[in-house]
């Protein structure tokens, strides 16, 4: 066994306890994931029900998640729930936090847990809005906590985000992306944290046009939609923009890119930057109104049943011929 | 035989010829698919070794495209080529235009073209930059002409954006749909004409924030790539943005997200808005020595295969799970 073998073995042993903060609609699918891929699983919700809530949502997930080969049930017998944040977090090796995106919980939960946690635990938070600066702001140890930043839903995209303050311990850093890729995710080390980090900003980007596009009239919700499942997700599911735009630009790659096109791309920045938007009444009526007449009218479950359908075949697809 | 079949397969039988004007990156593509698709092309481009080229190029493209079941020389028997506009456009059914995007080019073509082809041909331009208004100027008929707008590769990627301007005729426009159906694309009939039409403005808004986030370190140009085909490609393959965003505002929809993300996005907005992104000397520098130290590796032709490949196998899964 070679060193590199011997000490993947190892961080892999040292991994096997997750307790979960908050099963909402993150933790649950992280629960689903982590319980799939071998781990134990111990869940601090303060909610009534949640051991009820968390087993049927879990059950409904659990045959979408590749690998799964044991039955439900003895999955099941690695998950416990704790309603005593210390005895929660007592013997994890690792904790997924997912509780509500507020300043006051996140930072009076860390310094909780790490009264409580074993010296070696990983603490890691799904927050997509607080900064790990501000949520370490009250720990002995702020280093030791990371964003661990998943996509929705967590059991489907690859995505993780790990994000690392100023403070940061390069060996927690580490950790953490041997977790991630332990349990099948593609997480990608940000360099530096800005709010939104990378994948809720460019998305937000891309929404602040398509919502002017709608507000003009130049198309419907549920025509944009399709055309960005014709082309550009069909492109970006393949290669991101900047790999794009190098064979867009013909045999120079980008430098012809940047020849061709950078001008009118400027061109239209400006009218865009120019060009308010917000989400005032008037736009969220016809928003409302566009979707009530198109998607709106499948119910949230079916609309969910399809994208995972579609996603799973996808990433098989993918994953194949990549 | 109802009504409907019988227009449908008149109109098909009116759409047999079809003559490409400009056969580069996109004309090539085109002609490619049309001949794929059982129809007689004939072409017109002034560069030299113009035969030669078109060919060698459409036999790399054949194979790619999926319902090829006859051999590519019997493919080729209905390809020809004319150095003669007039004789070009005589017997068009459909003219599709790939020219370079040069105004003077375009306005002076159509002049030409409406002066030969046949009162019933189609008039389709690929243009990604001059609005139908400025290319029909100086035509008698200016309804006749439409953007029929592919997204690159047009033989691998379904969308086809049809942009009428103000004068366009309605018959043009469905007979413009029809044509593309027809051929096996996905057509989407904008509403209005504005500049970079749909497809290209979201991915110019995007493609800012990805060059901020390069600017500011946040990521490399290939860590944007990885995290955008871990996330946002799967997912906008799946479902557009407005339809990811109605199942990610929990049970209240759409409603849900502007309740919970509105305001957070808002203020990304606004950072964005005031955050300078041009191709500036030093940024340009920037974004190729990162190319060269990643993606740039690899050749052209290499990187063009991989997502050929990628892109065919993906349609084919969501045509079968969609
Ligand atoms: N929803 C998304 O698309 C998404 C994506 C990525 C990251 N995130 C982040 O994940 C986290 C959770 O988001 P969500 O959408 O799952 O929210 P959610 O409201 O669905 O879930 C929050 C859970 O926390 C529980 N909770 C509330 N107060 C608690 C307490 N004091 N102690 C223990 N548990 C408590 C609630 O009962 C609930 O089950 C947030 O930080 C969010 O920013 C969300
Ligand atoms: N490249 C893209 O990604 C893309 C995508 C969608 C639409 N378009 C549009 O498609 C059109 C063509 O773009 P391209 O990238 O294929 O350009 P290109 O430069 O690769 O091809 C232009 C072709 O036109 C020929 N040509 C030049 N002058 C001519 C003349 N006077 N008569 C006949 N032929 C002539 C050239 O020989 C060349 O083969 C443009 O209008 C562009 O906006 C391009």
């Amino acid at each position: 066994m070679d060193e590199q073998t011997a000490s993947l073995i190892e961080s892999h042993i040292a991994m096997q306890n997750v307790t979960v903060i908050g099963a909402g609609v993150i933790g649950i699918s992280w629960i689903a994931l982590f319980l799939a891929r071998g781990l134990r699983v111990v869940v601090y919700d303060n909610a009534p029900n949640i051991e009820q809530r968390v087993i049927s949502s879990i059950q409904a997930i659990l045959p979408n998640i590749e690998t799964v080969e044991l039955p439900v049930s003895s999955l099941l017998k690695r998950l416990s729930f704790e309603t005593d944040l210390a005895r929660a977090v007592m013997s994890a090796d690792v904790i997924q936090e997912n509780g509500p995106d507020k300043i006051n919980f996140k930072r009076k939960l860390w310094i909780e847990i790490e009264r409580y946690a074993p010296q070696h635990a990983l603490f890691l938070s799904s927050s997509s809005g607080i900064p790990t600066r501000i949520q370490a702001s009250g720990m002995q140890r702020p280093g030791r906590l990371l964003i661990g930043h998943p996509f929705n839903p967590p059991h489907l995209i690859p995505l993780v985000e790990v994000v690392p303050h100023k403070r940061a311990l390069p060996e927690t850093t580490q950790r953490a992306l041997s977790f991630y890729r332990m349990i099948g995710k593609q997480p990608i080390l940000l360099r530096k944290e800005v709010p939104g980090f990378v994948a809720n900003r460019l998305q937000a980007a891309l929404m602040r046009e398509a919502l002017l596009l709608v507000k003009w009239d130049v198309v419907t919700v549920d025509e944009l939609d399709e055309i960005v499942t014709r082309s550009l997700g069909l492109r970006w599911a393949t290669g991101g923009p900047f790999v794009s735009f190098h064979m867009g630009g013909g045999p120079k790659g980008f430098t012809g890119f940047i020849d061709h096109f950078s001008w009118g791309m400027q061109l239209l920045w400006l009218q865009s930057k120019f060009s308010p938007v917000f989400f005032s009444t008037e736009l969220k009526e016809k928003l409302l109104n566009q979707i009530s007449a198109s998607f709106g009218k499948k119910s949230l479950t079916e609309l969910e049943a399809d994208r995972d359908r579609c996603i799973i075949a996808l990433q098989r697809t993918l994953d194949k011929v990549k």
